[in-house]
């Protein structure tokens, strides 16, 4: 059985619950948020549409109880209107910081022992956050991180050449918030070195860069939020444990040479960040990488 | 190609286009809405999932020009903020009477040949209105109608029994509003008759009724508006429009006998609505629908 | 994690294990077979196929004790060429009789708990063989049984009227094989009683009756065995059980009033066989019923 | 609509008609074969299922004038028994240069205008005789040439670093058959050079090449043929043209440079084959490259 809880249930949490359903990647679905009468009316919703979908789960609402023997919990709590009104995913620290630990320390009472992934905000602190609050070993803890970010310099570097995101392989590495960074080094389209294709003026990176961290911003000043591309990640993520397929992919996991979480190559399979990849990078990308490390931590430790 | 268009990104309209885009069922998108913050930040979003997904399309934004050679096009206007702050979804009506004629006066100006699938409330209503301004053939314009209504009975009575919602059959018929009913003598569960099994008394059917009524207001009270359900419904008629399955359900379509859309069942194919089903109604039934068909006409005239 | 194991890769098991796959309803498979390097093959194919899709599986190979822990065991051993070359599915009994004995051993000597759904033929009498063999409860083990004839009736009514086969209901009942009947009492198209469309001359259906009994061996004849339509049943009926949908459809189930599995309608999930559910039937039927026990009782007891 | 040929209902081709159905990427589907009652039971069999599942298609049977308004005809014609036999695809060459002509006349007869892609083997030959035949513009006549030794490379990669065939770039280029060959330049797994993992001792390049090329022979020998990799990777080059994603990969496409079809990256898409993307390999390589273009032209001529 794959069981899965899902904890906030905002555009973002309720996204991730749609396309597990839609995908039948999810036997039985634990809702929870703060605020029940969301959380019924998502449970309506769903369960009005079974009628009509190959696929189907048991949704149990609002049980904390229900997390004990669920293979995956997400979490997706926060507050975006503070992200969207300032542009700073760190404006969601404070209120995201009690959540983690409120929450954490919930998981942690239900005897949960399975992986949980975070999406919530500003992701690599409350990543670090709930791997202390409930005290789960650092590999069955992660966060969607820069798998996210990386997707959007996929599909920006593929838009400029007019092709598919998924020619374009690379990352985007460091904080899943404005001190991340691409390392440009990694990335190629087709095989072919993009910092060649800049070379030849045949790309400028450091508009693509702009492009990518704008895009963000743009999805929420237009729409009031993100949603399909994140929770897409995170449902790449999931299916990539359950098949225990060892997936390579940057996340937010844990750097034991920085202390920290922060968005970086891994394996992903049934036991969670099977491994993190060391990266060669040039001098001026890992400076930017301890940079991103120094952004979180103070800020993790504010 | 599957080229669909979507007037109207909302809460449902970008759900459906959702749902399209994740089932493969979509090749050319072509996303329009007043807000063209909104289209752009839906198309962001969207395109930045693609270098995860299995599935993509051309996404198209705006461009009325590009309805020509669109197979369907799905209405999805409206203001659910009025349907919410009253609770009656001909709240809608003046605003969406507007939108129908402007909305089909520019599908017609596009030579759209395809099938029109609205969505827009108050359904039966805005789909006539839709016809009557784009000249489509009748059977080439539908509304989801009661086929959303149905889906809520049929999870209401399978649950009851505790059962999938699919082992039910039968029939919500009439205006996809206050003055629907369900048939009860069309419905089954596991082929026996639920009328013998209220007599016997196993299930409450009026309350089962206050249920389904109730159903899509607890949704929107909890949540602000429905999706996941309504939309799931449109993209099945879509899917049986394309595969040609000649697919029996209930749907707002054209009724000779009283001159208006309405929620009935039909047969549905690559043609539209194949052809109407008469269904073996009660009296009272038949005068539920007559006084359903009185409701609509007497909105549609206001 | 979903775990299955699925015995006997001739075509149908191969197929269901391709279903499985590409629905990404399984995470880790064990195929076994007396044919090893039929199972490297199968196993090298599939896994050649991983770079390209969006789900995969760990698959294990020829591992009896692999079945210790999987949710559900597809058995589909057999010879198709007896069937093939005498018309009668009780060709393969003999054979498979001693393969239900074998298999069903081993499968208790692994300690497996799952659900066990039987697809070789005779599928009733070989269903009974290995729910003794294997000393399963009786509700954990069933057959896939008239489920696949039921299919092909409303394929053949469907067609008759130029509609989904969904759109017809009712089974097939008893002996998955010459004794089987269509409890034509029980069928319906878009809700009406197909007797009555027989009545007024729109439907022969001792002509649809035929065509439902050769239709297997049609298939058969054509291309050596069935496998898609097989295949396809018992992947539905795995994705009731997993997902705990209760799910009403014939099967081959054990009824107790006539101490033998036959298929006969019941409730579908997690725990198996939820329960029979008796259907009405007219006297004819219900002597059909009791004739095709004979014929599987008497071929049991040979 | 998406209309889809396939003519040749081998395993091949009968895997492909499967996985287009279930995967709901056709609407209409044109079975074509020599063998009129394998036509009509694959037709059966597939019709038989569609009670069963989401997704399903109108299928047309034998009849070339439907090829017309195709979008795509997948060729999967031959005598697999010939391969097995000798170990060699050219085994096929001289009856399906015959079927290549018969069939490429009929798709011409027919006023097809949409894509060719050709399973059929030997696949360079094939591709190149049919494109002659039809008359097609060479942009819109491709084969799956190394798609498939590409993924068994990413696999035997992939499986000897206990990671995900996905996580492996690069190619096998040249001839589908014996003189194709590894350009391990190209090849990289997480982003890093897999000949650098060589020099490191920690993988045997030669070893892996013989596992690579002798993938497919172990299957045949296994099975009787090969079907769920090949066939999969026509689908997914399926995908990609109705979906227009200009996906980069290995493909038999023509090279003006060496006046044949051969296996080289190219961008798939609506158009077809949109551009070769040519390839920096070292100088053994590309001696390797040239051989196999001499071998694939010698047997064009013979």
């Amino acid at each position: 059985m794959h069981k899965i809880g899902i904890i906030g249930l905002g555009h973002v949490g309720t996204t991730v619950a749609h396309i597990l359903l839609m995908k039948g990647l999810v036997d039985e679905l634990v809702l929870i948020d703060q605020n029940a009468k969301k959380v019924n009316a998502e449970y309506l919703d769903f369960s009005d549409s079974f009628a009509r979908t190959a696929t189907s789960a048991v949704i149990k609402r609002n049980d904390y109880a229900e997390l004990a023997d669920a293979d995956i919990i997400v979490t997706a709590f926060g507050d975006i209107g503070a992200t969207a009104r300032t542009g700073d995913r760190f404006a969601e620290l404070p209120i995201n910081k009690k959540n983690a630990a409120l929450v954490g320390k919930q998981i942690k009472a239900s005897g949960f022992k399975g992986i949980l992934l975070n999406i919530a905000n500003p992701c690599d602190v409350i990543v670090n956050a709930l791997q202390q609050a409930t005290g789960l070993p650092r590999e069955r803890v992660l966060g969607t991180g820069t798998f996210l970010d990386t997707a959007r310099m996929q599909r920006a570097v593929g838009r400029h050449f007019g092709e598919d995101p998924r020619n374009v392989s690379g990352f985007v590495l460091g904080e899943h918030g404005n001190s991340q960074f691409t390392a440009w080094s990694t990335v190629k389209i087709d095989g072919e070195a993009v910092t060649k294709l800049a070379d030849q003026g045949q790309i400028d990176l450091a508009e693509i860069d702009q492009g990518i961290k704008d895009s963000a911003f743009k999805v929420v000043a237009g729409k009031g939020y993100t949603s399909f591309a994140v929770a897409t990640c995170a449902v790449r993520m999931i299916a990539a444990i359950f098949a225990d397929r060892h997936e390579f992919m940057p996340a937010s996991v844990y750097l034991e040479k920085y202390g920290c979480y922060i968005g970086y190559p891994a394996i992903i399979g049934r036991a969670g960040v099977e491994r993190v990849k060391p990266v060669d990078l040039t001098a001026t990308e890992q400076a930017k990488l301890v940079e991103s490390v120094k952004t979180i931590t103070a800020k993790a430790n504010a």
